[in-house]
């Protein structure tokens, strides 16, 4: 998997993937205003990515020094946290951003090294925390699976191999997937467009359905494992994730078809209770139709009791979630 | 509602359903092979009007007498019947052609006219049906409520005020509903397109979602009923409906939110036992991707333990379904 991003001469260039599948097409980023940008207009997404995408963005606004470096940080800190509520990585990542400058300002050194640095951390260490992902997910499948996926969790939404993605694919390659079900996932089609683009170049065996066929496919026995990414996991469990995210999990339950959620330990948000505290993102209702008024929630949250297992870079979370968290937290090495 | 279908001098007019709502074009239909196509292509959709449709296309194969009338009918009958397989009211509207074809034949009579008779009696039958579901139907609500229904079974689907369409029309006339949420029903948008459409001409709230807002919507609260259309009832109450309708159902019932399907009793197939034996439509992988390998199957089944009530002309079948069914199979005259 290619990485949707690269850093590379004092600019961050971002695969479109509002252009995919019909073009690759790079934008070059010299400043965190298109940054900003490019994560707002889903650019750049993915929980993961946008995370990576934003520290790369707080580098970007005091590349150049000068006298107001704390004012032009500070904008870009605000300006990047503002643009998507949902995944907690994107705070998560800005929150460091801000302490690598503080600890440079203070210490009497530019900024900008020191975010460069730390942003490429960030990108190195989701890049293994997938692998170890997609390790700790193998023996979950058994041969001749079919898994459904929802959205996209893959390499172009984290940098890496993907979360969902990387375990869907290893999966595959060991032998234990057979074919995957993708659904569209409307409105802006990332199962379709971009999940069918990265199984595609893997040569995983797939189709697309509609996110309406999800009951049907179950009801045909057509579907043994479900495995999505997460934009935040609450401290019980619950899981926001792409719209559509949550009815197939109930169908799932119907269907008495297991739920993973891949995800890395920076999507995990103790501080947040319960899944009815997450904010969730309602976009533009042109995203689904101009021709109505139309409600375009982006994301929901599947209740803990859905989830069967959450696969981390440091092992499977099972139930009960709140103790597996809190245990985590209690251990704040492993992060 | 205008009707979207109408005969005249020998032609069968349809308002042209993929081509709304940004243009509200007729089609002409002066042969069979052209109705067939419209019924195929989803022109006129929805399995009421599709019934009458065909009647119509089985005229029009022997308007103009001659010598070869029988194989012309054969051939008229075996096209219109080739065209969808799941909705029964095509077959069965089929069925009485063939029906008053023979008497005409075997009565020495021209059988045009009959046909065409027949086709204006299954139209204005089923106008006086919807009428009669709606009315039923009406008791069934609460001032306040919020209803979801998916895909379209208004009056574009039947010719006259829908059956699911014209039970939330007659019930928000009456100030039993509130607001209506539309799932847009992917791969082609009915709900999105057509259920909009007739919502915003008769002025009903409403908004459309994507198909995959079903779970955060009746996880909010914001749905009290649900209320669909049907292609065909089996025997056990089983209903095969648009794909999506069975996920629908599902979710609603983790919310212990009732679904209600509004039908006439030409829906209802009793010589098929049970949802597993109806056909279901697959169509072309492409109305869904044209840039990926997909699935289109155009329906799934809602086995009769998720359905609350089915709302009929005759009155409101209710649990076992089964039941309800055999007694309207020996009492063929409500028929």
């Amino acid at each position: 998997m290619a990485t949707p991003l690269r850093f590379d001469a004092g600019a961050l260039e971002l695969l479109d993937q509002t252009r995919l599948p019909a073009e690759e097409v790079w934008l070059r980023c010299r400043d965190p205003a298109c940054v900003a940008d490019a994560i707002a207009r889903l650019a750049v997404r993915g929980a993961p990515a946008i995370g990576i995408a934003a520290a790369y963005g707080l580098a970007l606004a005091v590349r150049d020094g000068g006298t107001d470096t704390r004012a032009r940080f500070a904008h870009a800190f605000d300006l990047l946290a503002s643009t998507r509520p949902t995944a907690v990585n994107l705070r998560w990542a800005l929150e460091q951003g801000r302490r690598a400058f503080e600890d440079a300002v203070d210490g009497g050194q530019p900024p900008y090294e020191p975010l460069v640095t730390l942003a490429r951390r960030l990108e190195d260490t989701q890049r293994e925390a997938d692998s170890r992902i997609a390790q700790e997910a193998l023996e979950l499948f058994s041969p001749g699976d079919q898994v459904l996926t929802h959205c996209n969790a893959g390499g172009l939404a984290t940098g890496g191999a993907g979360t969902a993605g990387g375990v869907i694919e290893a999966a595959w390659k060991a032998g234990r997937v057979a074919h995957v079900w993708v659904d569209e996932t409307r409105p802006l089609l990332q199962g379709a467009r971009l999940t069918a683009w990265e199984l595609s170049k893997a040569g995983v065996p797939f189709h697309v359905v509609t996110d309406g066929s999800v009951g049907t496919l179950m009801a045909r026995g057509l579907v043994d494992r479900v495995v999505v990414g997460a934009d935040r996991i609450a401290g019980n469990g619950d899981v926001a994730n792409k719209i559509g995210t949550y009815t197939v999990a109930v169908v799932a339950a119907r269907h008495h078809i297991p739920v993973y959620v891949a995800a890395p330990l920076s999507t995990i948000d103790a501080a947040t209770p319960t899944g009815s505290e997450i904010a969730i993102e309602e976009r533009d209702p042109d995203e689904v139709t101009a021709d109505a008024p139309a409600a375009n929630w982006a994301f929901d949250v599947t209740p803990h009791e859905l989830v069967t297992a959450i696969v981390t870079e440091i092992g499977m979370l099972t139930p009960p979630f709140h103790e597996a968290i809190a245990r985590l937290e209690a251990a704040p090495q492993a992060r």
